[in-house]
């Protein structure tokens, strides 16, 4: 039976409106994701939440209903609560009518089985956590295993992130590294590294992509450092007809993302 | 000369401060863009600001000087400010070097001549404005003409959609209608319509695109109408691999953009 909260002061209240930061999900190990869609689809990939917060005029849909059971099947905790505490909770004014709170997910590289999928997106110090979602979506829809985040990136389990990655990020393999452990792991397999760069000879419908595909994308406003484009088997650019000399990150990584994909069904 | 305003109490100020709103943007017929990079576009495709201001640390780049000068010689008013109060006319705490107060472009659709492009990519309904940049920024890549917002789109003066188009707001032109006066537009001449949508059987890469091609999207959650697909003359839509139903409306435009770009220039 799902127990009520109804006070603000209640210390879960609190702990959860804490992980929207860093240092307490971290501390934690816990982070959270709004809105039946997004539980749904974690659930569908066999991940529950720990807790689950619903608003008591919210549970209704067959779905919340489901979810609810599930989790407290799985001996996690379900928590009937008031409209305005998940507003506290999501930060927003018009709060999803369902909060759940994750373990994290390791994202470590040694999880990364590169043999399951044949095209892999590395991205370098993203620092928007719309892009990051942008990024995943486009990963699912590509079949892309997952995403590897190099450096500094925008953290994949904020409030903003999981908001942006609508599912994906419980679709999409998630892993997080500095640069020469990346490497380190990337030429100990197989594996084509592909890198986007203005400085680039290659018109990215040149090539003929090797499977597993490494798609290597860098920051916003500094594209890939030149040490990095130098590591890379191959780099590759679109083209640019007009006045500008960069493309949006995710639609870059989109564009080429879809050429891979495009030549292996092409086949 | 430029003059000097240290006030913040100063009615210029208070005037170019309220540009942030859209009332008051439709009110003056003016808008805010910010940067030199934003400022230098704009002179390169001849637009000039009526006014420019300029922090006295932050106008010794030779560009900077370069738009002041022109700013003047063409009977604008370039204007000495302190780096506060740039920050309260732009709501950064680190505001650029230079703001440009803009004269609001005629986004009337009778200004679009379609014989200058052969793709222009039209979005309904589109509500955020990372997405109107993203998609303006495409668009110069590909060589479109322009963008048609057609129904209540974000208002591409605000403050953040000029932010997002990163310059592409002024080498692509921008119109603004309803759907009805639209079509009646687009069938007084030449162009192919051709809609993205989930319910299309046409894969994006199957048919031969026609110039000019008017690719349309639609709301970021919603995507298109119904009956607004019953008028394009061909559906289509990318290969979805995985368990997401959709890609952002971005990322979609962009995808199918270079596709037709792609066609063009392998014949």
């Amino acid at each position: 039976m799902p127990r009520q909260i109804t006070a603000f002061s209640n210390p879960l209240i609190k702990r959860v409106r804490s992980l929207r930061e860093k240092r307490h999900r971290r501390d934690e190990g816990l982070f959270l994701a709004e809105g039946l869609r997004i539980l749904t689809e974690a659930a569908d990939e066999g991940v529950l939440p720990d807790y689950i917060f619903f608003a008591r005029d919210g549970a209704n849909h067959p779905l919340a209903q489901r979810l609810i059971a599930d989790v407290e099947a799985k001996g996690g905790e379900a928590i009937e609560t008031e409209r305005d505490i998940l507003s506290k909770l999501s930060g927003k004014d018009n709060p999803q009518a369902v909060i759940g709170v994750y373990r994290e997910l390791d994202t470590s590289l040694s999880r990364i089985d590169r043999s399951k999928a044949d095209i892999w997106i590395v991205a370098q110090s993203l620092r928007d956590p719309g892009n990051l979602g942008t990024i995943l979506r486009t990963g699912d829809a590509v079949g892309a295993g997952g995403l590897i985040l190099v450096d500094d990136c925008v953290d994949p389990f904020s409030v903003e992130s999981v908001r942006a990655t609508m599912g994906a990020l419980f679709t999409q393999k998630i892993a997080q590294a500095r640069w020469p452990e990346f490497l380190e792991w990337l030429r100990a397999g197989p594996g084509q590294l592909v890198g986007t760069s203005l400085k680039a000879t290659h018109d990215y419908q040149a090539p003929r992509y090797e499977a597993p595909t490494f798609l290597l994308v860098g920051n916003e406003a500094q594209g890939l450092p030149a040490d990095y484009e130098a590591e890379c088997d191959l780099l590759v650019k679109m083209p640019m007809l007009g006045k500008a000399d960069s493309l949006n990150v995710a639609v870059a990584t989109a564009v080429i993302a879809y050429e891979v994909l495009n030549q292996r069904r092409a086949r």
